[in-house]
């Protein structure tokens, strides 16, 4: 147990042993065990966007084994997926890699401005599975979002009095958020703190870019001269947002990236502007084997220092 | 135990011995502890108005120990806040504040003439975080006030079963009521009256502007000359609204006031109509801790009557 | 928060913060408020013995208030009764006195080798008292103690649940302990050991005698000289047994003592034996109050180091 | 509402306002209504006894209806009946007189040593039958009377939540204790004391003689010179174990009575010593009515001190 | 996840993945991680002999956190004790080592010649504080085995349904086995296999000696010429009546050894006999923790091999 993950643990006093103990679980496994960042693999694109528009393009995607096998080689943290595809290998690969259970999830077969999806599996289903936590999607900004909020607050009572850690996803949407202001700067942070307000272990974000949605906010931000320009500043701010460094923040890309040296800047951000780590979900699965595990390497390194 | 509080517990003698214990321990914590005067840290405009918005005036307040500490420090009589925050103090600050959790939040990622929020934490929530109360937010005046007269309804039931207090904010909002209106005296009076018709503990409102909104209620107020114009005069009907006095009622600043020397004048009007305390937040931990502190040690010193 | 109590409470950080909470009310209050020791009025004689035999030798202690009140005037840190006691005074005394509801009792109506008492009162009935938590006493050495472990087992779980403090009696019994067994040091510290091994957060035992009681634990004993000769070699012995002084153990006063000095001389074993304090019904309750309360306060000096 | 029965509610402020005001109307009723004092028909002998022994003296008593008007004629506070004798008249009666409703009930159709009952109502038929409360019979002593005290313990806490009255007849039984003991002052103090620890609103218990069954006690009861040749002294010592007079405690009648002369005897005793009452049973039911009437309402006088 | 792991699992197909999980945690961890060898350490005996004949030898053993560094530090598989000892250190070694919950225990205050112990423990404190599984004892043999077979039959099921491994203590007891049949070779593999037909995932029991206990197995061992003379031959027929090798069954120490040579020629016959593993309590804490861990670490080399 290094000091930093004690340091971690240590946020997180007023749960009791059974969630640390998962959350334990978390950031001691694979590669990056015991730096305190993680990366984790979620495949929950079937379901969200469909099956060929996730999997076709490495067709391997379409067996449930295959993200197991992928998570597991790589050195993922933890993998992340919707009940079936748990389901389809937690007793094939039982206590090979820590597992997260999407409870909720969404699909686009009907259109909405407001998504709100529904909640497909249960704490139950996470204990019988034996996963460490359980993840939940909100959509603040969306005109249900307090259906959302308040299916997450008994999950959160109740996955985490089994000892269960409870992961996040925040993702402002609905009407009155522009296409853009999705990834504003100012909305994003504000995603990052309601999962924490809500109680989330860990929260899962979008990278920001520089924008400002809000006007309210946009005229304090100016004032306080809130530093923006720069990846690093604007992950720093989101963590600032997320309890100051006391919640663990994770980030999934922002803005479509164009080679992987991108991504990998946007890792450098990640890292240096005090993020916990990655959620990478169609940038690993969606090529060959290989080159996933590549490119998860490559993140990995740079979370860890071996590459600058 | 002094007399004040004592004739204070008897206001409310149809309620437990346990909720009894917890609002005397609220009543007897801090600088105004047995004077029957409050004054409560609450900080939730992080999910209320974003993060940015709420702490970039004061990055400290990024951090949740800030605030425990803030109100410690400042002697206030309890801490009031969302449940991610409670979380990431409670155990480090155990007995050493009564907390008070918000029970359910709304935040402005999608324009609303007609607030909502959602419930965000449950009495179990309460109980294990060792807090002395729940505080929950109604909107008198919005199409959904149903839906939250009817959660308060039944979280005060279960609240009050297991001795927890039930602090009440009230805020009429909603396409009928004008801007203006939402700081009417009658507003506010009627906000009060009907926390206090909820089963209410404490109830907090705005400090009341001398405008009339309600034609109904004008012709009434003016036909018996109740007194407005001045905020003491004001306060002395709010309070008078809620039960004559017999429930605590505490105010947060109405018009935005210009310096501090103002606050403290509405803090001699509350004191002098009649009112219980205050609930300070942004006035309070957005400028420099040893400021914030300074400025609520001058408003407990206007309601302990060491300063006039 | 002194240093001593954050360290005891450090002992309990597999408890959530209501727990915790609740705890350092107990620890913080009284005369001994913040020394880490602490002195706790128990009035259960009534029940447990009689209402003639135990009220008569001070017929004021018939009235259930006296006890709230000397409680209060001696500066204990806490008052331990029965529901109807606690029912008697919790609304008028509501906020004065931390409680602690003793959910089983146990009377001398039927001649017993192996008493098991019966539970009367309830979690529920603690919350709406507004007590800062349970007491339930165990006899581990009868032959029905199994029902005792399981129905404390049960309302261990309920109750830290909620937030409530766990304190258990423990006194072996039964056909196979002799009466000058019941006090021996093997016994009285197995009792503690079973106590805290049950998850009790405070346990109650009696002061042991330099006898040994068990003829394999005797054995060890002799073997590895542990040191019984004075008193405060065996509260060494007994706090050690309950996890090395990891858990608060209190004590009542075993064989008979003849004079006050004889009591303050116990008082001081338990201090310099590393005790954490003492439980003290009859001679606090059966002497006029005046001096109900100066042996308190004496007691609690020699406790605070105040008195030598 | 007068001053004696405002200060008898107070000492039950820790209840509800459900259960003052089932206790206020159950004070307030019948002849004695207001005083302070009560009497109280019960008429369970046909259950406990069979119904010949109770009814042949006076046929008239094998209709459920001939007791509610009983009751009702001669004026008392109350009738106390098991379910069936309550369910025949309840329709009949509502809101006539307040009813009682015992909870549990003991034949004698097998020989035991050491009696336990069962229980045969439910809160919820006191509820849908319009009773001020709930009745239960303990019997100190016994093997099984932790059975008795659990039961009681789960029916006092729900009948208490929706606002009914908790009447506990309390009676030590059992191989430990003689004949002539059941009867004894120490006894019968210690029923009365064990009642009210349990949470007994009202407490019934049988006129003590001069007997003193417990050699302990005893020890005490010299010891501490507590008068006990008068009936009235004895009455007042059970008072004074039930709470110092903050229990409501009612007397059957205890040894044998000649005449009614020797009842009335014992009614002056329990008025000049302190008790709130009696429940008359056999001696109002078991002879004609226009007699038991006579013999009610001579009681009552006595109590009300129209008779000296 | 070794070959052999994958086998051991592959024998509980049965099973949800949440108990293949933390079997495989339980497996996977410590210096015999993946070898499909483990070693326990299990701490009970405070509760089960008292605390000073357990701790007395090595008094670092009365502070619970000793056990749980010298099981990391030994490179122990799980650490296994009763609830407050677990308690008294879940959180602050979260993660660190696999924990089984001790869920019943008994004591040796009353003599008895049929233990039957009490459950002291719940699958829900299993959850709360982290744990891989729950153990408990039962005693066929004795005249309330099938409470205890009841008991386990009700924890078993819910434990299971919530992803926690089952382990069973089993050890025949009771009036008609005799002191020397306790550990005769019928007796222990009759224990292995009722433990085995309970459900239970790891069966603990002692090693056993070349007695034969019940006349009518006598009869057939003979009559089959089961090898009985040599302690590899015994541990291969347990290991055969626990399911063929397709349940893990550990070993205990039988008869009293005289040297550490002799527990290592134990430990290499239940290598060599097709055992699982060790627990080993006594012989590892009762003796300075660098002696107990090097006795460990030699019993770890023996069954990894490194020893023969």
């Amino acid at each position: 147990m290094t000091d930093r993950i004690k340091e971690i643990l240590n946020y997180y006093k007023s749960e009791n042993p059974g969630v640390l103990t998962n959350l334990a679980r978390l950031l001691n496994h694979g590669r990056l065990g015991g730096t305190g960042k993680l990366v984790v693999l979620p495949v929950d694109q079937g379901f969200e966007h469909g099956p060929g528009r996730s999997f076709a393009p490495n067709p391997d995607g379409y067996d449930p084994h295959y993200h197991f096998r992928l998570a597991l080689d790589a050195g993922c943290n933890a993998y992340a997926a919707p009940l079936g595809f748990l389901e389809a290998g937690a007793a094939d690969f039982a206590g090979q890699i820590p597992l997260i259970l999407k409870a909720n999830n969404h699909d686009v077969l009907h259109a909405e401005e407001d998504p709100i999806g529904g909640q497909t599996a249960s704490v139950s289903d996470a204990l019988r599975l034996g996963c460490v936590g359980i993840g939940y999607t909100i959509y603040p900004g969306t005109i249900h979002r307090r259906l959302l909020y308040e299916q997450l607050r008994e999950l959160t009572l109740e996955a985490k009095s089994v000892g269960l850690v409870v992961v996040v996803w925040s993702y402002a949407r609905g009407g009155d958020i522009s296409k853009q202001g999705e990834n504003a700067l100012d909305i994003i942070a504000y995603n990052a703190h309601i999962a924490a307000q809500m109680g989330a272990n860990i929260i899962k974000v979008k990278l920001p870019s520089d924008h400002l949605e809000l006007d309210a906010a946009k005229k304090v931000y100016e004032e306080n001269k809130i530093p923006l320009k720069s990846m690093t500043d604007r992950v720093r701010h989101v963590i600032q947002s997320a309890f100051n460094g006391r919640r663990i923040v994770i980030f999934s890309g922002g803005p479509k990236r164009d080679s992987d040296e991108e991504i990998f800047n946007d890792i450098r951000a990640i890292r240096d502007g005090g993020g916990f780590g990655s959620i990478i979900g169609r940038n690993s699965f969606q090529r060959k084997k290989e080159d996933g595990i590549a490119l998860l390497n490559n993140v990995m390194k740079i979370y860890s220092g071996d590459i600058k």
